[in-house]
């Protein structure tokens, strides 16, 4: 009987188990996860940690029980620590126990994840230092919060914007702290300066170009010493970025990509026969420069698992790239983004245009409007969409969706602007904001 | 000098008159309204009767004065009675003042509208017997309400259903009448089995399968009179569909297509040169099906009214045509739809698929989510995307124009299942409905 082994047990890694169970039902089927959960959803954790979501558990899509059902065997506090290749083995350590075993395997998953970056600082050990990515960093926080008063998030991006949405609702002071110029570096200025406001609107100190040059406190963590001076803080989290756990894989002969991630084909294959990688661990391809591009996002990790799955289980399936699509909550303004940024678009060598707008999200008479920007990057000449950057709020912002699905096809801002897109006066101006931006590019 | 007259200074009229004058300042440009307004918005009135909007000027985008400051003419209670295509004059009757007058043209825009179709009934010119179209409407149902407790609203579409939710919020009793055996027959029956429980939660009585045979009462309507029995009623909708004003356009040549409006080219040209006709009057084209297509909305009125406006003035513009999007808010529902449904595409011959999920517009773990129904139409064999019908939840819905768009660009099902969607726990689950409808479908 064939054996499938899934080194790490979340979105991507139980994605594949699951689907490679269901669709050959023959197969054996295990999963190792080294931390408590199986099956979570780590984008919900800055939820979990602003208390929209109640529990920790409620983040988990389905327990070890319930793969069991499925005839899967799903292992937590088990961390596979070395694989043999061609012997077709691997050394588990079941960290509860103590015990180390052995097992074997056809066919293997490597789903092993990413990990935050810590910078090397002095005080990064100490008490209320915080990096965000496993539930078990959720709950630490989340008990950390009870005895403090001031944040200090050391990374503008993602994770920290969120974060800093999260620690209000807390009632933290809160400071951020990103070295570039801007906040959300990975948007255009127009957006980043958009969100700025929003952070300062709601009571978060934004710090721009400034350095986190130490951490200090004797044993829990009292400031942040920056370029720009000393921050107080008995909270830090720290959120600058995160890179893909691939030590493991490189130990036994996994070949990695450009981007650092493994490299992987259109059915997650790495370069050794049986074994995939999957999640944020392994690369895409990007569908506008057909390079290899690493988006660890958990929509992106689904699918790789799902398609893993399916090949491992006999079936066909294909994953052919990403767009970069992402949308983020910041306090009650959303930012969604698909495609290349101008800046993206430039350094990648392509004339480039661009057009933004500001409307509105519904009908001018309509109550409880709200503004609404939108960024459309397109190439001169040719006018194929290259991305677009929405600055919305709530679901309105979903309308990045449909630039994703235009760009997705090769389309131009000709073609969004024929578009028929849906209007009604709660829903969009009649002019939808989509098109006013395409009537305006040149 | 050249001299454009609009007839129907409404979206389609007044977008043609102002795009005109941007596009050639030297251009003469006149436009007659018969109401009482110019540039309002039809869609907002139910919003107005609501109450949410307080005001009917409200809905207006632009008044006279301010067309005049960019100097185009627009002449409210002004109605065209004749056309004289060959000598390019028209007779104006000022309703106001009582006289008439001749203008005369080089270029004419028919932007008639259109107006609601009024079964023959015995008690139809009762008082509190209306039917919904113009500002003139509004202000005269908002003004009955105020004496009014039991609405029958017959005809359960687009406005019936928008209407009763208006009714509802100013506290009135309300019964929906249709014809057919379910509401928003346009729909495919699963979108109106969803919107009659909604309904009947806020207290809507739906009554379908039923026809109204009479109006009832002495002066002021008392009942309706339907197949299923009599209905108290002290204020009557009628909302059974809208016809094209075609009448005065058909007086002097123009030609009509197949829909029964004026048959235009993607110029909005009609048949006879120098005249174009624009907005509710004008057909477009089904981007689906090829075929002359009519499609009475605003957002499209205003596209015919651009279009023509810029080759009024000199310049290049296509109207390519439509895919049926529209989004309506029925109580706390959205129900969006493009393309065709499943019972319109096999109705043209197509070898019809569909598939129809129901998931969440949130990730599970987030408090405040929805349920979000899909459904999706393509084609056997070929998988290309036909349609969509969403009900979703508030700007949720708006995924609707992610499809519109693959539709547009003639996108498969398999398109739709490699689509790089925005996903963050607020906004999706991991995986979109609309990947999860795809995933589905065989």
């Amino acid at each position: 009987m064939s054996r499938l082994v899934v080194i790490g047990g979340v979105a991507a890694g139980m994605s594949a188990a699951a689907k490679a169970k269901r669709e050959n039902p023959d197969l054996e089927v295990v999963a190792y996860e080294k931390t408590h959960f199986v099956s979570y959803g780590a984008c919900g954790l800055p939820y979990f940690i602003a208390g929209e979501v109640p529990r920790v558990e409620d983040l988990v899509a389905r327990t070890p029980e319930q793969f069991k059902k499925q005839g899967i065997t799903a292992l937590t506090r088990h961390e596979v620590v070395e694989v043999d290749y061609e012997n077709r083995t691997l050394t588990v350590h079941a960290l509860d126990e103590g015990r180390t075993f052995t097992d074997r395997f056809d066919y293997l998953v490597v789903a092993t994840g990413a990990r935050p970056v810590v910078p090397e600082l002095s005080g990064v050990g100490l008490k209320g230092v915080f990096t965000l990515r496993i539930p078990e960093d959720g709950l630490a926080i989340r008990e950390w919060i009870e005895s403090a008063r001031r944040a200090v998030i050391v990374g503008g991006g993602y994770v920290g914007l969120e974060m800093a949405e999260a620690f209000r609702a807390r009632g933290l002071g809160v400071t951020v702290v990103e070295a570039e110029d801007r906040v959300m570096p990975m948007a255009d200025p127009e957006v980043s300066d958009q969100l700025a406001e929003v952070l300062t609107k709601n009571g978060v100190e934004v710090v721009t170009g400034t350095r986190v040059t130490a951490l200090l406190g004797e044993d829990r963590v009292t400031a942040v010493e920056t370029t720009a001076g000393r921050i107080e803080a008995d909270l830090v989290l720290i959120s600058v970025g995160i890179r893909p756990n691939v030590d493991l894989a490189k130990s036994f002969g996994v070949a990695l990509g450009p981007t650092g991630a493994i490299r992987v084909d259109e059915q997650l294959r790495t370069n050794l026969e049986g074994v995939f990688a999957a999640g944020d661990v392994a690369e895409s391809r990007h569908l506008l420069t057909g390079e290899p591009y690493w988006l660890p996002l958990g929509d992106v990790a689904n699918k790789h698992g799902r398609t893993a799955g399916t090949v491992i289980g006999g079936g066909r399936a294909a994953f052919k790239g990403v767009l970069g699509s992402t949308i983020t909550k910041v306090f009650d303004r959303t930012v969604a983004m698909t495609g290349l940024t101008e800046a993206a678009a430039r350094e990648k060598g392509l004339a480039v245009r661009s057009v933004a707008i500001r409307s509105r999200n519904r009908a001018h008479y309509m109550p409880g409007g709200h503004p609404f920007f939108v960024k459309l990057v397109y190439e001169a000449g040719s006018g194929r969409l290259l991305g677009a950057q929405i600055v919305g709020h709530g679901n309105d912002a979903l309308r990045i969706d449909a630039v994703a699905a235009l760009i997705h096809k090769g389309a131009t801002v000709e073609d969004l602007r024929a578009l028929d897109l849906a209007y009604a006066p709660p829903f969009s101006p009649v002019w939808d904001p989509l098109l006013v931006a395409a009537n305006q590019a040149k």
